[in-house]
């Protein structure tokens, strides 16, 4: 039961979202700039650093949903994106996606653990500012949307399936115009 | 010096936010609701909480940017904010907000460490469930934006008196307007 008496129904931020529409609102607007607007990083890409940063949270609700956006977006199955959790450095993904994860890794145990090492090899391997700034925001943002959702002990489906199922709907709808109820 | 080529002369978040508009225009949106729109938590109490998480995040630049408004907002003195970031339960402040200060600081470790004992505690006291999820939001977002300072290796005055000088001009401009540049 969450912590605070939150519309029934509604797993994961969606209660919290619902409770409370007016942070909702510029939340999912910030989210749908960072995560879908025009980037030189895919969608994928930016979905699979929410997912491992949700992971390495513990967030079941946010690693679960990104995690099924991202294997939507990359057209492959649930394992994949598990051993690209569990060790992205040895998973099927680009050197600079690798890069960019080693980086978003270190945001989320904290901003000082990131090395002048860790964006040497982003920047070796193509990485821009651009694509170093969103990768520590992104970081960041999930370091906070995590903690809404399990700080204010929300539930969550646990039949993995049900994200996955839902995440072609949810590419196509987007997070500026998302519906807590829908 | 900063990870990336941040615009030149300007500390902490400032940096950042004029390197990439479109994502601070939101969130300066959000900062706006979150901590300065009508609420039965009061302003200094808003930032009391974001400075306690911003110390517990270790970031020069927010806890000292944010702890000089809770400075103006109180008309106290800095030994005041001080003491009350190393130790809230032994600061002079309401039984209230010592308890929300609680879950704030669980929040920061992570959405998991909150307890239904805090919780309880806080409701005893008379907090309201939307100013637990608020408590809950503002520690989250602080954990973002800490990040985002930190992760990007941005560079903070280190006279603290810059911030506690500064405060008064922020607290009249606010955050939905708010010029990096200025």
């Amino acid at each position: 039961m969450a912590h605070i008496d939150l519309p029934e129904g509604l797993p994961g931020i969606r209660g919290p979202m619902a409770f409370r529409p007016e942070t909702a609102k510029p939340l999912n607007e910030f989210a749908e700039i960072l995560l879908r607007a025009d980037n030189t990083l895919s969608r994928a890409d930016r979905e699979v650093i929410g997912t491992y940063v949700s992971y390495l949270n513990d967030c079941f609700f946010c690693q679960n949903a990104h995690g099924g956006l991202a294997q939507h977006y990359l057209q492959c199955d649930m394992p994949f994106i598990d051993s690209m959790k569990a060790n992205p450095e040895t998973a099927n993904i680009s050197e600079k996606l690798k890069a960019l994860l080693a980086i978003a890794g270190s945001v989320q145990k904290g901003g000082k653990h990131v090395t002048p090492r860790q964006i040497e090899r982003a920047k070796s391997l193509g990485a821009t500012d651009m694509e170093i700034h969103d990768t520590v925001l992104i970081s960041a943002a999930f370091c906070m949307f995590n903690r809404y959702v399990d700080g204010l002990g929300t539930s969550a489906p646990q039949d993995r399936m049900f994200y996955v199922n839902r995440a072609p709907a949810r590419a196509e709808e987007g997070y500026a115009n998302y519906n807590p109820h829908s």
